[in-house]
C-alpha cells in the first residue's frame, strides 16, 4: 500500500447538485452490491459513500445506504428511477432515490421552551442542516420574532386536550399547503393523535428530555432527580402511537452530580437536547436512517 | 496570587498510616466547619481534603467529609472519638471515624461470570483498592483457582431459591468470623432476603449491567437490543430490599449501534461492569459516600 | 448516617447578593481551615460550599476557596475585609474576597470569526454568566450589528503588526474607561506585547484552537489533519508572554477520523472552542480558578 | 420501508472459517465497487461489510475494505487471488486478502511495565483478538512467569544502547523462526533502529504514553504534570523511523486535574495505554487498517 498522502476536500471539484443517494432494504443475498454498483455505472455515477448492514448474511435482511455522483443528475434521474423498477421487483427491495437538488422541507413544532428551535436554526444558518424550513408552528406566541425575523412563516395555533382534533387538522392542511417533508416537534408539548401520527409515518421526530426507555412521559428531569441517577440524558426518535416508544435515533448523555437540584439538571439537560436532536435531525436529512421494526439503523 | 510552582507528591513527607477520615451529616446551621476544624486543630492534625454539600444554606442537611493527617493517630484516635461525642450531641449529628490504618475487610460474591471479580482483584493487586480481600463466596466452582492461587479463602456454596435461608445463614456466619465490613456483589446471581440485607445496611455493592432505572430486573442487554437504545450503561448501588432500587453510587455509559448484537452488547458492557464496580468500590473504601435517603452523596 | 431525603434547591432561601467568595494561597501548616472558618463564624457566615488543595500536607502550598452567605453582607463587607488582614499577614495569605453584588465587568475582544463571541453571548443572557459585559473591541466591522442589538457598546479598532502600540494604547485607555476586570479573547487573532498583557496579569483568557501543548501556534487544524490525528481539541488559557504557554484553565476533545478534511475539522472544532471558552470564563466569574506558577488550581 | 424485526446473529448460520477481507487502494474513477463486487459474486461470496473512503471523488485516492463470507472459501482462495490479479492491473490497485483460517501471527515486544501485555493476554484469551502469539520478547525478566504459565514462548534478550546492532540480529531471526506477521511493542523502553523498522513496514504497533504530537520523547507524564494539562492521553501508531511521527492508528484521552501528582497521573494513563493499545492491535488483525502517507484510514 503506496505512500502518496490523503488530499484535503478544500477544493472540490464536484457539484453539490450532482449528489443523489440511493437507500435499500431487501432479504439478503449475494450479488446485489454488484447489481447495484452495475447499475449506477451505467449512469457514470461515482460511489461517494457506501455503508451496508445485514442482520444475517445468509438469511437476514440487508441494508445500503450509496451516496453517488453523476454529471447532470437533475436530467438523468428521473429515468435512472424508472430503469430502477425492475431491479427492485426481482430483489423485492423496498428502496428510496433522494438528491441535493431537492432539500426537504420540514416543520418546526415548538412551545414555550425555544432552545432546541435556536438550535436547529442556529445549524441550519451554518449549513449543517440540509433543509428548507417551512414554516414553524406553536401553541403559544413567544417564538414569532425569532422566526419572523429570519422570513420563515409563523403560526400560532393555540392548543389543549378539548380542541385537539381541530389544531390537528389546521396543522395537517398546514402541511400539504407547505408540502412538508419532515416534521420536528423541537420540545412541542402536545400530545398527537394516531391520525395525524399515521400521516407522516417515519417523519416526525422528537426529542425526549431522558435516557429512554427510563423516564418515560412526563417530568424526567425531576424523577431523575428523586432517583439519584449519576447520568442525565436525552433521546430523538420517531413517533409513534405508542408515547416515548417510538424508533430511537439518537442518544446522548452527560454526568450529573448530588450537587444538582432539578433546575440545574434541566440546564444540563438542554445541552443535550439540543445536540442530540440536532443529530438525528441531520441524519434524517442526508438520508442515513433507515426504520425497520422498532428500531433504526443508522449509517455514520 | 504568587509563582511558585505546584510539587509533585513523589516523595510524600508523610505515612499513610497517619491519615484519618471524618463523616458527618447534621442540620445546616453556621459555625459547624469552624468547630470541625478547630477540634482537629486541638490534635495537630492538618486537613488534606475537605468536601462538604447542602441541601439548602439555610434549612438543609450538610454533609462534610474531612481527610487529616495527625502524627501518631493510632495512638490519638480513641481520645479524639470520645471527646467528639459533646460535639457530635450539640449539633445533632451522625458521624463516622476512619483510619487508614484499620482497612476495610471484604467479602466479595460471584456467580459464573468472573471478570468483576478478575478487575476487583487485579486493581486491588495494584494498591488501588485499600482493603483485605477476606473471602470470596460463590454458588458455582468456577472462581476456586483463581481466588485461591492469591491465598485468599473460598467458599463454594450451592444455592438456588428453594435454600436461600440455609444459604444465607452460612453466609451470615462467615461473614461474622471473617468480620467482614463490605460485601461485594460481583454478579452474583442470587436474591438476597430482607432479613440478609438488613444485617448489612449500606453495605452491600451491587453492579446491575444496565443504565438504571432502564431495564430493571432480569436479561437487560436482551432487552437494550430489543428496543434499539443507541447507549448501553451500568450501575453500582448499595443493595435495598427493592430489586435494583437501591442508592445509586455510580453509572457509566458506551455507545453502540446497530450492528451490535446481543453477544456483542454484553462484551461492551463487561467492560463497563467492570469499570463501574471498581470505581464505587473504591470510593466506599476511601469513605466518599454518604448515603441520604435513596440517593448517594459522593465526594469526589 | 439516616434517612431522610436531599431536598430540591428549587425555592432557595437566599438571596444572590448576600454570597460572598474567599480565596487564599499560603505556606500549608495546621490550623488554617479552623482559623478562616472562625473567622467566618463572627460575621454568622455559612459556608456553603468550601474546596481545598495542598500540593504537600506538610511543607507544601495550601490553596482554599470559600463560598459563603452572610446577611447584609453589602454592609458588613468592607469591616470583614480590614479584620481580615491581620490573619493575612500571620500566615503569609495571597487572598482575594469578591461578592456576588459585585459582578465582573468583562471587555470581548473578536475578529472576524463570531461563533465564540455569540456563545458567550447566548450563555449570558442564559444567565449562565455572572458578568456585565462591558464593551466589544473588534478589529472588523462584523460583530457590529450583534453587539449593538443587545445594547452593548462596540468598538472597531483595525489592528495590524504595524500598528500595533497605537491599537494597544486606545484598547488599554477603553478598558480604564469602562473600568474591566477580565478580558476574553475570543478568537482575537492579533498577538499582544508583553506591556499589554503585563496591565492585565492572569485577567486574559484565550481560546487556542487545538489541544495544547500540540500544534502551538498558528493553523492547528491544518496541522492537525496533515498529522492525521484521531482526536481534536482547544484550550482556554490565560494569557502570558509566551505565545500558547500561558496557564490551562480548560481543555477538551471531540474524535474525528480520516473522512474529516480541514473544512470539517474546523466545523467540529468551533463547537468545542464555545463550550471549552464558556466553561473558563464561567469558572473565572466564579472564582473558582488559582494561578499557581504556570499551572491553574481550579475547584469545582 | 417495512416492519419486521432485525435479528439477533446469536445463532449465525456460517462458521468464520469461510470468512475473507479483501483491502483496496487504487486512484479513484466510477465503476470500481462494481467490478469488485462482481468479482466476488463469480465465487458466490457474500458482502458482509463494505467501507470505502475516497480523498476526492474526482482525482483523489479510492480504499474500500470489503468482508465477505464464501463457502469453501479454502479451496477457493488460491484461484479467487490469482484471477484477481487481472483486475487488479486495469485499476492500479495495491491490494491485499487475507482470510479468518490464516490468523495473525503476532510477537509481544514488553519491558518491566506488564500492564499492557495484560491486558493483550486477557484480551486474547476472551477470544477477542484473533490471533496467535508466536512469542513474547523482553529485556527483562518480570514476565516471564506470566507468559509461560499460558504456553507461550517467552524469549529474555538483555538490550542497551551498545549493542543494539547484536540483540536485533537475535529479533530478527526469531521473527523469521516463529513466522510473526505483527510486532507489537508493548511498552518496549528500547529504540528501534531503521535497519531493524524496514523489515516491518506497517507492521510495528508501539503505543506512546502521550496524546501525540503533545510530548513526543521521554518522561510524557512529568512533562504532562509541569504543563498542567487538564486531559491526558495515549496514541498508538505504526513506527517510523521517525520518533512517534508514525500514522497514528487511534488515540484517547482522559479528564484529570490540579490534585494528580506525576505517580497518579502514571495510574490513569495506564488505563487509557490498554485500551488504546487493544483497539489499534485489534483493528489491525481484523485488516480495517490502511496506511496512507503518514496516516491510517481505518473503517470501523
Amino acid at each position: 500500500m503506496s505512500t502518496q498522502n490523503v488530499q484535503s476536500k478544500e477544493a472540490p471539484l464536484t457539484k453539490v447538485e450532482n449528489e443523489g443517494c440511493l437507500l435499500v432494504k431487501c432479504p439478503d443475498q449475494p450479488g446485489i452490491v454488484a447489481k447495484l454498483s452495475s447499475f449506477l455505472q451505467q449512469y457514470n455515477a461515482n460511489i461517494i459513500e457506501s455503508n451496508q448492514y445485514s442482520s444475517d448474511p445468509v438469511h437476514g435482511t440487508f441494508f445500503i445506504r450509496i451516496a453517488f455522483y453523476c454529471k447532470n443528475l437533475q436530467q438523468q434521474a428521473l429515468e435512472m428511477e424508472q430503469s430502477f423498477t425492475a431491479i427492485a421487483a426481482q430483489y423485492q427491495m423496498s428502496y428510496q432515490f433522494t438528491y441535493a437538488f431537492e432539500r426537504k422541507r420540514t416543520a418546526i413544532y415548538v412551545s414555550k421552551e425555544l432552545y432546541c428551535l435556536m438550535e436547529l436554526l442556529w445549524e441550519w444558518q451554518n449549513g449543517e442542516l440540509p433543509m428548507d424550513v417551512a414554516l414553524v408552528i406553536s401553541n403559544h406566541e413567544d417564538a414569532r420574532e425569532m422566526v419572523e425575523a429570519l422570513n420563515i412563516p409563523f403560526y400560532y395555533i393555540p392548543a389543549h386536550k378539548g380542541i385537539r382534533e381541530e389544531v390537528e387538522a389546521k396543522q395537517i392542511q398546514l402541511m400539504e399547503e407547505y408540502d412538508v417533508d419532515l416534521l420536528i416537534l423541537a420540545r412541542y408539548m402536545q400530545i398527537l393523535t394516531p391520525h395525524f401520527i399515521a400521516q407522516f409515518k417515519s417523519r416526525i421526530i422528537n426529542i425526549h428530555h431522558s435516557f429512554l426507555p427510563a423516564f418515560i412521559g412526563a417530568r424526567p428531569y425531576e424523577r431523575a432527580f428523586e432517583r439519584g441517577v449519576k447520568l442525565i440524558g436525552a433521546t430523538s426518535h420517531y413517533v409513534t402511537n405508542d408515547l416515548d416508544e417510538g424508533p430511537i435515533i439518537e442518544q446522548d448523555i452527560e454526568r450529573v452530580d448530588h450537587r444538582e437540584d432539578v433546575v440545574s439538571l434541566k440546564k444540563i439537560g438542554r445541552q443535550i437536547e439540543r445536540r442530540v436532536l440536532a443529530r438525528a435531525v441531520k441524519w434524517h436529512l442526508q438520508d442515513r436512517i433507515i426504520v425497520e421494526g422498532n428500531k433504526t439503523v443508522v449509517f455514520h
